[in-house]
């Protein structure tokens, strides 16, 4: 029932509407946690405005946008790197760095684990345990960081939905630094909270030596397509990055649509109010349906225990895509198994025809 | 006069159109090498249309743009792989297959090194010699080129201009290839060429296991804010470029807009038919000014020796920066020096605004 290592090259991702025709007309896509509030105003007009300048090359430093990402995130503009999402920026982390082994908490992002094995890295799983509902250990993981060289944190972790708090990681972070460890934060969801000052340590990474805060813009503005991703380090590590990145990764309408997203506070504010909505709503209907465990969400995913449903996780996956819903199987994760999926949380119309199909699923 | 090598780690781009206001209001941009005919019709509509669909992520397959590279090429599908630019492909390679040592002709597109620097690469300069015209002589080359792992040729070479022909470059692969050594071709600029057939190898990349073709959509249809290149090689080598590439990289307007290009007959007889007559007007008008000497162009860009004119590269970029002009200063290119400067081939009015300009430099 646990894991096949068999399934650990696949790195299959949610979001993936091309495959395939819905029988809806269009999927409605729980398989990809992105801000259902879809494309702000402010961007759509920033993109539209940046089209005739496609036939100039981007600005390479991303100047504006660096000064925007600074000032959102009261880091220095200095200690700012530019990705073209935020996962290229382990791509280029785990080649610049090229650590000879790399200690991964597990179930995490399928793309830390590709990115440093891209590199050549060594990986070894540090497994969330599950009866510990996924939560992470931090006295476990230190005694285990031994003979690594850098170790992966999402904050909250993807597809658990677990929050570490600001103090854990500062002394995690301590503590790996006197190891001669580097520590890689993945905050890319902490927008979707209103008290992402808990857990952020995004104002540390220009002081710590061994740390690399890395985030999407990409989630919370609903641009995916678009691709745009920061990372906040010191100075020293940014120069490093940006060396080895390509000249000109991110295009001209991400750092648009970026400049314009990170002005729009009216967005922002919309988009935790639409949090504080629908994710307890979610979090409840789930709970009152039979055979399934709920782990408490944090941001807008969910993971869901599907054993008690006599189902496999690939089996309910298809049976929701056969009416046309999207969901994440999430058995080709290191730690989790066929009994787990993962559903985003959209719009209150859209969640109530999930809720609807996975009922019907349950059931037939 | 020769180059001084503490210029090598600046790596100085042509197309900053960022830096500072123009006295003119706007940039007339001669140091980037973009179609002047700006972006087509098709491209703008295929560009407003993917807006809506930012909203998911981009196809990581890639699939319907792989198809009409294949068709547009007449290479195999499986045998291409999609970069976002031209340029990140080489960021790829390079961290892909970390050759030890790199053997470049200089001067050429200095991403070629950059991308091998950061990869670990070491650096062996084949020097074009200026006495040749800067010729590539493929016998010499190959006589230097033991102990090498990776060959970058520019076809036509970036900014000399030389182009090389296929058959002389099969040859060269082959040889290359019974001595263990890859080539990576860059044939970014050939689509500025009726006669592409007789220079392109890109149909023998999925033949020969050390051949990898790189090529840039962005210059041919004046897309370079948005990003999209691609690569021909065998399937093993796409593989293995997809496999350390970021899962999400060439964003979808760029897939959107590519596809839209390549299927846009329209827009490619006009560029060729653009080509045809202003690449000879420009070679003959700068031909006529006292102190120059100018290099044949192949295609939409001019390399031009000052020597005569008594100026410095970047007295006579500043001068002409200073009329609103942008012209590319070239002292940067190992192989090169002062004495050097590149100019863009634009529209008939814009040429002649630049020559003007350029006249009133030279004799003032």
């Amino acid at each position: 029932m646990r894991l096949s290592s068999g399934k650990l090259q696949s790195f299959v991702h949610g979001g993936d509407v091309y495959s395939a025709e819905s029988p809806l007309g269009r999927w409605l896509d729980f398989s990809a946690n992105i801000n259902p509030l879809g494309l702000s105003e402010s961007v759509k007009k920033a993109i539209m405005a940046g089209i005739e300048g496609l036939v100039h090359y981007p600005d390479p430093r991303g100047k504006e946008l660096k000064q925007a990402v600074s000032a959102s995130y009261h880091v220095p503009e200095q200690a700012v790197v530019l990705g073209n999402g935020a996962a290229e920026l382990f791509y280029v982390y785990f080649h610049t760095k090229r650590p000879g082994r790399v200690l991964l908490p597990v179930p995490s992002f399928s793309e830390y684990e590709k990115a440093a094995r891209s590199a050549g890295a060594e990986i070894r799983y540090f497994y969330l345990q599950e009866q510990e509902d996924f939560q992470l250990d931090f006295a476990r993981l230190r005694s285990e960081m031994a003979g690594c060289h850098t170790v992966v944190l999402g904050n909250p972790n993807n597809p658990t939905g677990e929050l570490l708090e600001r103090g854990d990681v500062e002394c995690f972070v301590q503590a790996a630094g006197e190891a001669g460890i580097d520590v890689i934060v993945d905050e890319s969801f902490l927008d979707f909270r209103t008290d992402r000052q808990l857990y952020s340590v995004a104002d540390l990474a220009a002081e710590y030596d061994n740390l690399l805060v890395i985030s999407s813009l990409t989630k919370a503005f609903a641009i995916p397509g678009l691709r745009l991703g920061y990372g906040v380090a010191t100075e020293r590590l940014v120069r490093e990055l940006e060396f080895n990145k390509d000249t000109w990764n991110v295009n001209s309408l991400a750092q648009a649509a970026g400049i314009a997203a990170l002005g729009d506070d009216g967005y922002r504010v919309r988009t935790l109010a639409f949090i504080k909505q629908n994710v307890p709503y979610m979090y409840e209907s789930l709970g009152k349906l039979e055979g399934l465990k709920v782990y408490e969400p944090s941001v807008n995913f969910v993971l869901l225990n599907i054993a008690g449903c006599g189902m496999e996780s690939w089996q309910l996956a298809e049976k929701m895509r056969q009416k046309g819903v999207l969901i994440r199987d999430c058995s080709n994760y290191p730690g989790l198994d066929t009994r787990f999926v993962r559903v985003a949380v959209r719009g209150m119309a859209e969640n109530r025809l999930m809720l609807q199909a996975l009922k019907e699923c349950l059931e037939a």
